[in-house]
Order: C-alpha cells, then sequence, then structure tokens
C-alpha cells in the first residue's frame, strides 16, 4: 500500500508539523548530555454556552470549536436539536463562545458534577445513564477485514502521537476508511472534537466505526453511544462497566485490537469474520504505538 | 533480584488477585472462538465534604477513604491543617464522607470547574496556580542508579496493569525502595489515593519520588508539587505546561524513562548520575508495560 493513498482517505488528519501543537524543550539525558525533544502543547481553553461559563478544558488547541460544540454535546449541555447561531473562537483571551437562538439550560442539570474514571467534569452520571435510555443503535455489518485495513492505517499516519508521545487519539471512520483524526492531550478532548465535527457536518453516525487509542472505559462507551455510533474499537483493554453499558445499549465494543488479535465483548452481531487472521501482518515494531501511558 | 525481596519492601502493593476489583468476563476473539479475560472494575464513589456533596469518581474501588482525603487535599478543597474528625466509607451507598472539626468552606471556591487534560472536575484552575506559590520543594539526591532500580522493581511487581490492563499506577518511592504503590482506571485517581495515604500516615514528602506510568501533564505536576514531592518520574512523555510549571516550581521532571534511558526536562540539579547507562539491563519485553492507552 502506497503510504499517500490512504492519507487521502482522510477528511481531517492530524497535523504533526504545525508548530503550535508542539515545543522543542531542551534538558539533559541519561549520560548528562544536552538532547532536544518534541513536547506537545497543552492551553486551557474557556467555554461559554451563551453568557455563561463551563468549564475551562487543557487542549492542544487544534479545533477549539469542534472542542466546544462536542464538549456541550456529549454533556447533554447542547441536544443536537437545539439551534446552534454562532461558534466564535477568541484566541487571544483562549475562550470560546458557543451560542444558541434560545437560551437553554440544560447546563443547570449539573447540580452534581462526576468524575468518571477519574476524567470528565460535570457529567452528570444519572442523566448520563438516563440519555442512553432513548439510544437505539443501528445494525450494520462491521468486516474484521476493514478492521485490520484501519489499524494498519491509523498506526502510520503520522501524528503528534508518533512525533511526541504524550496524546491520545481517536479516529472516525467508515469501513476501510479513517475519515477524521483527532488527537489531544486528553482522550475525552478527542472524541469531543469528532463530536463537534459532525454536529457541523451533518454526518451520519450509524454507519460509523470509531477507533480510539484510549481504554474502553464507562464514558468512552457512553459518548460513542450518545453520537450514535454503533461500533467501539481500540487497542486498549475494557473495564467492566463500560462491557456492562455497551451490552445495555446494544454497542459493539471490541478491544486490545492488535496485529491480528482482537477480543470482543459486546455487539457481536455486527461483526463479519471475513478476513484469516493469519494473513493479518504482525504489527511492525517501528509502527507499534508507544506506552504513553495516560 | 529474588523477586520476593523487593516485593517486602511495599507498604502497600497492587493486589491483582483480590476478586473485587477484576471481572472474568466472556466475548469472541478474532477467530470467532469464546474467549474469556479478565477487565477491571470500575465503580462510582460519592465523596462528601461534611454535609455536603463533592464529586462522584470512578474508581476500582479499593481505597475508597485514602482517594476521598487525597481528592480533597489536591483540590485544595482540605489543607493539610485542617484537622480531620472521621472518613466513613458506606460500602453499600457507594459514599465516603470525610468530616472536619470546624466547617471548612474552601469547596466553594469551586466558582469555576476546569478540566484539565480532558481530567478532573472542579480544580479551580486560577487557585491550582496560585497555591503553587507558596511551594518550595527541598533540595535532596536522586541517584540515577536508585531510579533504575524503582522502574525495574515497579515492572516486576504484580499488578492489576500486569493482570488486566485498562489502568494507571502512580508509586510513592525512597531512595531505591518502592513504598505506595496505588492504581486505578483513572490517574488522577491514583495520585490522590497517595496523597491521601501521605495524609494519614503524616509523611514526609521532600525526600520522596513519585514514579507513574501516566503523562506528566500540568495536572499531575502540580499534584506532585502540591504534595511536597520533589521529583516526579515517568515512562511516558510530558506536555509543555507540565514542563514550564515543573521548571517555575523547582520540580525535578524526569520522563520517557524506558531501560536506560530518560530525559530530565527540570530540577536537573537533584541528579546524581551515578549509574552507567550502557549497564543496565534493557527492559525484557515481557515486562515492558503494555500500550494500555488511557
Amino acid at each position: 500500500m502506497n503510504n499517500e493513498d490512504f492519507l487521502r482517505d482522510y477528511l481531517i488528519a492530524p497535523n504533526p508539523v504545525d508548530d503550535r501543537l508542539t515545543r522543542a524543550v531542551t534538558g539533559l539525558d541519561q549520560e548528562g548530555n544536552e538532547t532536544t525533544i518534541s513536547v506537545v502543547e497543552e492551553r486551557p481553553l474557556t467555554i461559554y454556552l451563551n453568557s455563561r461559563e463551563i468549564v475551562t478544558a487543557m487542549t492542544i488547541g487544534d479545533y477549539p470549536e469542534y472542542l466546544a460544540l462536542g464538549f456541550l454535546l456529549n454533556q447533554g449541555m447542547l441536544l443536537p436539536e437545539d439551534e446552534v447561531i454562532g461558534v466564535q473562537f477568541d484566541e487571544e483571551l483562549e475562550v470560546v463562545v458557543v451560542r444558541t437562538a434560545v437560551e437553554t439550560n440544560h447546563e443547570e442539570k449539573l447540580a452534581k458534577k462526576t468524575r468518571t474514571s477519574g476524567c470528565a467534569v460535570g457529567t452528570v452520571f444519572g442523566d448520563m445513564m438516563e440519555g442512553l435510555e432513548g439510544v437505539a443503535l443501528p445494525d450494520m455489518q462491521v468486516r474484521t477485514s476493514d478492521l485490520y485495513s484501519l489499524a494498519h492505517k491509523i498506526n502510520r499516519t503520522p501524528s503528534l502521537y508518533l512525533e511526541a508521545g504524550a496524546i491520545h487519539g481517536t479516529v472516525l471512520c467508515q469501513g476501510a476508511r479513517p475519515l477524521v483524526y483527532m488527537e489531544d492531550v486528553g482522550r475525552h478532548n478527542a472524541v469531543d472534537k469528532i463530536a463537534g465535527w459532525m454536529f457541523q457536518e451533518s454526518a451520519t453516525a450509524g454507519d460509523k466505526v470509531l477507533y480510539t487509542t484510549g481504554r474502553l472505559t464507562s464514558e468512552m462507551v457512553i459518548k460513542t453511544a450518545m453520537m450514535g455510533i454503533p461500533v467501539l474499537a481500540s487497542r486498549s483493554g475494557f473495564t467492566a462497566w463500560g462491557v456492562e453499558i455497551a451490552r445495555q445499549v446494544g454497542l459493539t465494543l471490541i478491544g486490545r485490537m492488535r496485529g491480528q488479535r482482537f477480543v470482543c465483548l459486546s455487539g457481536e452481531g455486527r461483526l463479519l469474520r471475513d478476513a484469516d487472521p493469519k494473513s493479518v501482518v504482525e504489527e511492525d515494531k517501528k509502527h507499534r504505538r508507544k506506552g504513553a501511558g495516560a
């Protein structure tokens, strides 16, 4: 496969050479020799919904508008049917304001703050579970040949991850085609940016696969389901609650995807094993995603 | 090194065989064969400070009292000098209440919610940076031989991570001795549990090293500094802001620690390179921490 070919699949791909997103920092290595490495930027972005300040998120800063929209949607503070009349980013103030035609008060439901998996802010946990009650994820077929192809392409896509580590990626895919690859210091930001893009583009969700480098926690599963995406896949592992929720909402959940191996713990019905696993090339070590931790 | 010897160093070590912390789940693998794997549990824990509900955290559930104390301390809602008269965990309600002698109102400062790196809740970012102004981290010497020894021991310590993946670990160390190894689905929970333990034990901080599997983000650096620990080390990478803050507060920050290699981007003055890096055994692949993502 020619490297360039599949990169043309992307509507949005990471931009590891954007010098706003990384910084060269100098220190000393194990031998006491000076070494300069590339580290990712992390900036505060304060999100407003109309006149109300909601949260300050730390982000690499590449898609503040998508992040704001997606965050508000995934928190249930903005509903898909709400009319958004403007999304305004002020680079100097590091603020983004999302304006709706009608002032909503969904955000007032945030009487209870939840930190899920140690991550998230203001997620109303009870509301999150309620929000899932209306979710009906469509049947669609996922070919394992497509999943292997996606993982192969994603692992070879130049990214901040490969450049500077310390970052998470989530990719919206269709069939064997990666479409929108978002990265950020927090995996929830990456997912939220995708949700924001889908909202702006009025993208369909029911025929998509979400691929992430992050763990398949309850929060990841909930966000994916709320976004209407029926399949979530990751190299990483699962949590028990993530699996429970996936089974509850009928999401196809695939984890520990490395080389030819994977485990499907929910939504088996969508999987079509059309590839011979033994024919899948083992991951080239240099493309193996590093143990970047969280 | 006999495996058992260093395990005796630990005051608290992970307990991967505690069947409350993992669950066996069955699904299908790439060949369509049934497979049963171990996944970590994730439970909500609602933390109260006196009569005030603060947050619900998702946790593996092993040390709810330490988590509550550490969370409140690291958020500045509880101060080291506050008198705690009780920490009560109700397993059935999944609630933990921290009671102080005098009702405080630090938590009311939480007018502004911050999600840093996509993770955290209610961190008053401005206050966090202010809280660092008073921090003076002591000079102390860190031997690279000790760092290599710690990494070696930690990688060989039986853990939920090695058992079930999808989890983060943070270890409080002294010299070449790992003392308290906490794990959780969120890396901030693991750090908070250590802070809670240190508070309960009135443990000194200035002679300790904090080792984490997670990335060295601004929030990790801030928590470590607030805990009074002068050295933070990780296998993972850095963010630019994490490095800036570390340099600002004089924290020794060591990242990308793998085998003999590491990079020190701050606080170089504490490092004593007493080991010949070339003599350090390369990591045994089977002990290499897997790319568990976040």
